[in-house]
């Protein structure tokens, strides 16, 4: 596969970029080795002082982000870039009540497609997962730690770090600091002339621009890699003469259509929004997910961000952080944006995302996963009878809540494969099983 | 000054290293602007999103590490390279107990070599101060915060991660894991072929090695480069074929003379001896440093250490931490290991320190400053009759910990000089003011 023989940097976005297509051409995570054989800790990456040639996992000629080292890779992103601290202040953290049920691991459900069935247990390995917290009414029910994870280590949140960034303009809204009908040009006039200038808020937060810009990794040509060229932290080449940083290559991105008719998984509307976020606050978006997130919700780690190389944060893909620490922010959208008695942010936030999006635009697109689904303030809303939506990345990253059950699900993972449509399976049933199951406690 | 075309990774090092020599041939510190006009929140260094292009600061290109941008960079080293964390855990932090006392800022010193009486709250601008702290007794009696600090940020350690790579030797000393009077060549074979091969533990920790290993910057010849180079994370050029990493370069240093007979501040010496301890225990000396210390100290913040390419931290150099955790490290060798009624090591490992190194072996090495001092396990000895050592890093890093006044300092500063010769003048005699004062209360 070509892709493998690219610059892992340029791997690392095209992965997080790939997320939700479906017409990916490898033969299937069947022919990779599974989720034992293909263990970290087992193949001993990184291990020793210093590690063995052949174990060395480095910048940038190892392709850090092929498998099986990406189930290295997404624990220890920092010792590979730089990154920026999300912090969580210096207070002591609160720790989440358990009432763990082990009855879970032998919950069974059928696998998309499938007409055998699959325990929750199996699961797991099924989806090479790092990491998994459920948590029902507001306490730790299920959780284990896998690979390269560990209840004192990090994962990479992947695409979900959209989700914060979509949720802390939605906060913006609902304070007042943010209008969802200006237009991009009028909060962030560097964009007047690209194809954000004309879109809103809102459809920048919603995906529903129409850009002129190609994710097709197979096109040598596709603007991609002149985005990720633009956004990698590392040195540039001698006679690199393109745009430096996110900010200057999204100047770039040139209108195609109408805005607001079909919905169009881009990364770059994630990386708009994080500049329009930080011309509202005049703060980075990661210090301002520590402010109005990270210190306010008892975490007990902080988190970070990739940057590039001019100290603009990844808001588009580049969080890392703890398992718990996603499940205290699972929670906290569960309870409407309350946390320990106190109300972090207005209640409109959460109702406004869990409302959805445009189903048509949606439909639109031509994705096959989540039929039927919309995205909102990056979002995934599954509009199924529980009400259920998602904070997803690729590689099998999810927080997944669930209203009704009053569930949350934070799985970090390393499928071989990054499109969640392979995962999508034996994940989506099996979180269905599970908040049946607490349902009928 | 030619230093400042050079890789600003070469510079970090060389900064590092030149610590305590005395032959830099710069026109004094007169020369450049004050800690008030080189305050990097008044330049405006990598403000704005995106910063403008005169106000970034970059990997290669920006010489991260030159004045007045390094004001900037001490707080900020992840941002620019890859780290690695040294966890305090999860578990709550234990706040020190405050009694401060304004009256501090008054007390007044004559610096060395002057008859003109200073004040502490003028030498902190004088040293070019980013935070300050002073205990005493186990509480915080001054505290301060200038240019890129606050107290929920983080500085670099430099040179003063030795103190603690030393620290956590002793520790393995004292509890019979490492034998200080083993040839490093019996604990890591890969040196045997090196100078380090025939020196033993202690000649390592107290750096008596002789090594045909030269600092001399204005050489382009010198050891430091190739040193440099194999330890810079950043990928290498292609056409490098020299060694990989801190280890590997080690691999490469010849003896030249008889180890033991002279001090001679050599930073190679502490990576050996993070090997050693790397080897010894089958960890990182950055997990090592988690465990043993950072998070058995009610630590408020984790640390991190930089890494070379292939993931070793740096022991020599490559620590940055929160200035209230370093002051938790101060009265922990205050209290000879005893946290909050624990003995977190054997009390052995402090009053090993303290009783100091060879002063003979130490006065050979012609080094002006601390006349009558000495080195020990990587930790400064003043011979002095307060009976104090010191944590020392280039630009005016410290923990000064006095045993008789029962008062620790620690001092993050951005000193324009690296050498620590230029900032003793307005600092030390500052300390042994401040304690005469203590000790009079």
């Amino acid at each position: 596969m070509s892709l493998y023989r690219l610059s892992p940097f340029i791997s690392f976005l095209l992965f997080l970029i790939l997320i939700m297509m479906s017409f990916t051409t490898h033969a299937g995570y069947g022919k990779y080795p599974d989720a034992e054989q293909s263990d970290p800790r087992t193949l001993g990456w990184m291990q020793g002082t210093p590690p063995p040639a052949d174990k060395r996992i480095m910048q940038p000629q190892s392709n850090y982000f092929s498998f099986p080292k990406l189930r290295w890779t997404l624990c220890h992103i920092r010792e590979l870039m730089p990154t920026q601290l999300v912090s969580r202040g210096i207070s002591a953290p609160l720790p989440i009540d358990y009432d763990l049920d082990p009855a879970i691991n032998r919950i069974t459900f059928s696998p998309t497609g499938s007409s055998t069935l699959m325990t929750w247990a199996d699961s797991l390995s099924e989806n090479y997962t790092d990491g998994i917290l459920v948590m029902h009414k507001g306490k730790v029910v299920y959780e284990e730690y896998f690979g390269c994870l560990t209840q004192f280590g990090k994962h990479t949140a992947m695409s979900m770090t959209k989700s914060l960034t979509g949720l802390l303009a939605e906060i913006l809204i609902a304070e007042g600091k943010l209008d969802p009908k200006a237009k991009i040009a009028t909060l962030v006039p560097e964009l007047k002339d690209s194809a954000f200038g004309s879109a809103t808020v809102r459809q920048v937060m919603d995906m529903t621009t129409s850009l002129a810009y190609s994710e097709n990794y197979a096109d040598p040509n596709a603007d991609i890699w002149a985005y990720t060229s633009a956004a990698d932290p590392l040195p540039k080449a001698k006679d690199y003469n393109g745009p430096v940083g996110y900010f200057e290559y999204l100047k770039t991105v040139k209108q195609e259509g109408k805005h607001g008719e079909a919905f169009g998984y881009k990364t770059v509307n994630t990386d708009a929004l994080g500049w329009v976020i930080s011309r509202v606050t005049g703060k980075k978006v990661s210090d301002y997910l520590s402010d109005r997130i990270w210190r306010r919700i008892g975490a007990e780690q902080n988190a970070y961000m990739t940057v590039d190389a001019v100290g603009i944060p990844f808001a588009g893909g580049g969080l890392t952080a703890g398992l718990r620490d996603l499940g205290r922010i699972g929670q906290l959208m569960l309870d409407e944006g309350q946390h320990n008695g106190q109300q972090i942010f207005p209640e409109s936030v959460v109702t406004s995302i869990q409302a959805g999006g445009d189903k048509t635009a949606f439909a639109k697109s031509g994705y096959k996963d989540l039929k039927g689904g919309s995205y909102k303030s990056m979002w995934w809303i599954f509009h199924n009878n529980h009400g259920a939506y998602a904070a997803r990345g690729v590689h099998g990253q999810t927080i997944y809540i669930d209203p009704v059950a009053e569930m949350v699900i934070v799985r970090f993972a390393s499928f071989p494969v990054a499109s969640n449509s392979h995962i999508d399976p034996t994940s989506l049933p099996a979180y269905q099983a599970v908040a049946d199951y607490l349902l009928s406690k």
